[in-house]
């Protein structure tokens, strides 16, 4: 099955208010099953999400939750659940002196920019919202879909197995984000060609319905293993903050977490909720170490998402 | 400019010895400029990388250190750099008992079979050597570009503007990622399409020699600000590891780490790389104090990736 992948020409600028079917239906020759591909860019510019505020601010309206600092730059975790440096507020290709943000429910422009496409052509189209992320490990960025409808978000291979008779559980391609991947290979991020139509993508990942859209390829918070940056989680486990951002482990144990902080040679005992340590009063060096040993204490039960009280007895 | 994403039909069982090459040129129609993925798990198949031995052991052998864990699941960094689950070793459509780990120098792969094209067609093509990835924050897996040869494995924008004359310094799409994903879409995990021909990417990206291949892609240690998973860092932090896995910052300062430390009432000096907390004797709960505080200086300076010693003096 080979893909054909096609940027449409002659959008020019989008502007407040700007239906983004009728311009999809008008520039492009769409067949059933294709994917058209809309940057978050003109969507927001359609939606009037340009702000003259400062950049800072209009950031920490998109913040739910700081995930990663480095110098002035803040990636973040977006009310939707996204992570994004910035928040995906963007300052390249708007107005000098305006910025851009993200709309609030990038799922429903989808099914939005579908329905419109529907109503006017009859034709059953996939329709999948982009923007630009960063990634962990890896330099550069790729187009992920931030929104979606029409299309399964992701092949689920759970319950199948491959010619050999292995299992394969684990895997799932997220269809979505490498159809997004595919369109900006062809939309040139200076030539400004910012919808482009995938076709010949599998049946079977073209949805009659809308679909749960892009909101599931968000990895759920609790089940997050990066959902702070290695220094920052550290900064988070030690001042106490609330836990958000460490994953959930049904496995932790409080004895699991009393391990890990290395007891060395003071008594420490485990019960329930409760963690006693106790220390010589006339041994200040025992003392230091059973303060220390209470820190590390509570900071592994936070990381590990766990309720302790830990208490030092001087004997 | 737009793409063709064709998958090679008729490619059958690769074996040890296999010649991907002329595999590729016996089995597909290519032109000048084309850029060829070739999954990895072909490139292994044809290496012999399949081994008997327990998984766990081959992933021990491909492991550099361990990112983060969950359960029996280990997200490891390999000695190439790429941060993958298990190490990339994969029970997948391979032999019932038998794994299949990566090629140790996946770029060295990419150009070997490029120089092997160019020698029989005399046709520069671009290579890619796909793997399947899962990531941060994002449910489901990409293919990402763990080789490449004769392609530009990111486009950078640094220096240029937009239409708006506004700076695009920090974008920079990770072409053979994209590329990889776009060619996961036609390949069909189950249905054993391991080559795709992707036609059609603009003439800038490809590249007369080589180029840098994939690693320019694995994202430098020191700058990773994902280096270690959230619960794993705090561990590492108050374990006191050698700080592997944590960003360095240039604009990291014992001071910042003794501020965020929250020094509370205790008195605390910084000299050099010494911090001096001062405890009176008499008062068991500034000892103790103490004891955490120098806890607490001591994690974060390592997620900061300082040395220091931290003296506690009871007076």
């Amino acid at each position: 099955m080979s893909l054909h992948v096609v940027p449409v020409e002659g959008i020019g600028e989008v502007t407040v208010g700007t239906d983004l079917a009728r311009l999809v239906t008008e520039h492009a020759e769409l067949l059933e099953g294709d994917v058209v591909v809309v940057t978050s860019k003109i969507v927001s510019k359609a939606l009037g999400l340009t702000s003259r505020s400062d950049r800072d601010t209009v950031v920490d309206q998109g913040t739910d939750r700081v995930v990663a600092r480095r110098g002035p730059t803040r990636i973040v975790r977006t009310w939707s659940g996204l992570t994004l440096a910035a928040a995906g507020v963007d300052a390249s290709n708007v107005e000098v002196g305006t910025v851009l943000s993200l709309p609030d429910d990038p799922d429903d422009e989808a099914r939005a920019i579908r329905h419109g496409i529907a109503a006017s052509t009859g034709l059953q189209v996939g329709v999948v919202i982009s923007d630009t992320a960063g990634r962990a490990w890896r330099v550069g960025q790729t187009d992920i879909a931030i929104g979606c409808a029409g299309l399964s978000p992701f092949e689920s291979f759970a319950g199948r197995e491959d010619v050999h008779g292995n299992a394969l559980a684990v895997t799932a391609p997220a269809v979505a984000d490498e159809v997004a991947s595919a369109a900006e290979l062809a939309s040139g991020k200076l030539g400004g060609l910012p919808v482009v139509v995938v076709r010949g993508l599998p049946a079977h990942l073209l949805l009659q319905d809308d679909g749960p859209g892009a909101a599931a390829l968000v990895r759920a918070e609790d089940d997050d293993l990066f959902g702070l940056g290695s220094r920052d989680a550290v900064v988070a486990a030690l001042g106490g903050s609330d836990g958000r951002g460490f994953p959930t482990d049904p496995q932790a144990t409080l004895a699991l977490v009393v391990d890990l902080a290395r007891p060395n040679a003071l008594p420490v005992v485990v019960a329930g909720e409760v963690v006693e340590i106790t220390a010589r009063r006339d041994r200040p060096d025992e003392v230091l170490e059973a303060g220390a040993l209470r820190q590390r204490v509570e900071s592994l039960a936070l990381a590990h998402r766990l309720h302790t009280t830990v208490r030092v007895t001087l004997a």
